[in-house]
């Protein structure tokens, strides 16, 4: 076995296939942002970021800043080990609290990440409920996919949003069985919508567990910043609700939040929450400031809406094929990725608009797109200018026009 | 299936064996570790820290704060993104070239945390070269036996720090067979050290890879703080060198180092790296001021062995049933889950010194333990009280003396 050869043989697959990624080697500007400065070589340019997950632009609000400052001043900058092992800070109990409030639940937990939240939730659960069996949407994320496999119980992939293939599986099994119901609210790279409420339906009816994750809802939709289920009402029907303080909230971290025994069950039993450093204290301090700013203020989701709305309209006037989308994200389809790698490069090159190819493993392969996510920030002027560099590079590079 | 009587009875048995951990609500207070205050109901009482990882307590470190601080004002709380979209901040980049120069490496990749970047590399390497087999020391943390469990790969686990073992063990494969062979520098529990040099031989003789855990010696060992391996000479040896941000370098943050291919394959193709968002800018600009200072400062070391050295003659001289540790790390042994939960409560409430029980799963049942980490910031008087207090719930307890 030569491991040199076979490392360097596959990069130079991924490369021929065009699926290599190269990072953008960005500086974030707190207070300009969209605006970012951009390292390449020994030369810094300009550009605006159109790609971010900081939805709100809440990594740069003073609320946040302020707090992270606060804490980072009083008690330091990591945690110092484990939660179970001197890890804990007064900050991560607050937060956790919080966030529990937020949902409408008894119980919070943090997570280092939004990945790990799912990795180590349903890993836990899929082990450790006896002969448990995971539905799964077709389109849920990575790390749900990971967790539920790195759990070995059985799993079923329904179709997605398909509440009538769900309970078409679900009646197939034994009604005793433990099962849960994996799923999301909002799907990032389609910004499609579950029918949470059909789901809850068919999964009250089998009693199975209902899992969602609204990590690209929370802080956006509903009163109160509790996601797509705040907005429709339903958080009462969801046995765990997963969410992440590194989107719009605008730090780092992830969460589940739910009765207390489950949440206390996933405490002492998940490895990944277990034996891992827990976040800094500042930095829970930061997510609670974030948190606790959108509980109570609307303008910023009002804006983010407005701006989505606007970019949607603009692009689709000007020909440009945006896919059907029901919240915040905006996915162009290009559907090839060495064009799709063009494409970004281009923008960025010629426009100073930054927005990442986003290719297959992460989408299907024949779905690339370029994936963009307005904020709160985004000026009408930078909307001009995206809607302009776009229809330039689409004419430019004879890419397909809106069908 | 009752969910909620499960939960319930299932955390009713940790209770009942003595396992159900609670976590001492804390709060660090920057310039005074190892003080802090401890959190319980309305209550805050002062405590003396004698478990955290913050082993040389440059979590509160001016030139780490002040690199915190800086950073956190120009670009913000989180990274906004992934890696690949958005998410990648020139300190980030910065850090993975200081990392890969740490090591002697030609590369570096940043990880939310320690245990996600052996999670994510293992399970990357397990998985895809082809039939790959892993060589997993016994003694390993839960985060290497996750990630190789996770890849699926065959597996063969080695007698502790046995070469010879391992020899054996590889000498039954087939020679073109891709391995891997896993293990720890410094063993957190015990406070072992691995025979790196022999582990190294064996490994090189049957064409194997080596992956080397360095999360508890990084910043302690070697005259650059490289861990155990750079203490040694034996860098070159190793084909993955592991760390953490989150202990000795007081932040938060794990990575891996290594040739330039095998670093760009596991970034090219690890789960736990792709789909996560980035850590914040200023955690990275944090983490590398303080792993560029110990590269150059060795006074925080030397006071660090000093002090541990002193707790470990002190506590034996009293007959406290200390270990042998040839790390920093001083192990008192209890034996008992129940005991050991009574001495660290009578610690805490009798003493104000704040060291956490360790029973299983962290350590074997009947190895339960207190796990004592002094710091170059234990004073004489901090010892003088430990002693005395150990002392005193060791005849309160009845507990046993050193053989």
């Amino acid at each position: 076995m030569d491991y040199a050869q076979f490392f360097r043989d596959k990069l130079n697959a991924l490369k021929a296939e065009g699926r290599y990624r190269i990072f953008a080697d960005l500086e974030r500007c707190a207070g300009e942002f969209p605006r970012a400065l951009r390292h390449d070589s020994d030369e810094v340019a300009d550009v605006t970021v159109w790609c971010s997950n900081d939805y709100l632009g809440m990594g740069q609000h003073p609320v946040v800043l302020d707090a992270m400052r606060e804490a980072l001043n009083r008690s330091g900058a990591g945690a110092g080990g484990t939660r179970n092992i001197s890890g804990t800070n007064h900050h991560h109990v607050l937060l956790e609290r919080e966030l529990a409030d937020l949902h409408g639940k008894d119980a919070g937990l943090l997570f280092t990440s939004g990945y790990v939240s799912n990795m180590a939730t349903l890993s836990t659960l899929g082990s450790r409920l006896p002969n448990c069996i995971v539905f799964s949407d077709a389109g849920n994320h990575a790390s749900m996919i990971e967790g539920i496999r790195h759990s070995r119980a059985d799993k079923q992939i329904f179709r997605h949003n398909d509440p009538e293939d769900l309970a078409r599986r679900l009646a197939q099994e034994d009604p005793d069985r433990p099962k849960v119901v994996a799923f999301e609210s909002v799907y990032s790279m389609d910004g499609d919508v579950a029918p949470i409420d059909e789901i809850c339906d068919v999964a009250e009816r089998y009693n199975a567990l209902t899992y969602l994750d609204e990590v690209h809802a929370v802080g956006l939709y509903g009163p109160n910043g509790g996601g797509i289920a705040d907005r429709e009402g339903l958080m009462h029907r969801l046995d765990i609700i997963e969410g992440t303080l590194a989107k719009a909230f605008g730090c780092m971290g992830g969460y589940i939040t739910g009765s207390s025994d489950l949440v206390d069950f996933v405490r002492s039993h998940a490895s990944g929450f277990i034996f891992t450093t827990a976040l800094p204290p500042h930095v829970a301090a930061g997510a609670l400031a974030s948190v606790r700013h959108l509980k109570h203020s609307d303008a910023e989701r009002q804006a983010l809406h407005e701006r989505s709305a606007t970019v949607k309209a603009r692009l689709t006037a000007a020909g440009i094929p945006v896919a059907p989308s029901y919240s915040h994200i905006v996915p162009v389809l290009v559907g090839d990725p060495e064009a799709c790698n063009e494409a970004s490069w281009s923008l960025l090159r010629r426009h100073g608009i930054y927005v990442q190819p986003i290719n297959y493993p992460t989408v299907p392969k024949g779905s690339e797109r370029l994936r963009f996510t307005p904020n709160p920030h985004h000026t009408d002027a930078d909307v001009d200018r995206l809607v302009n560099a776009l229809t330039d590079v689409w004419q430019d590079l004879g890419l397909r026009a809106a069908a």
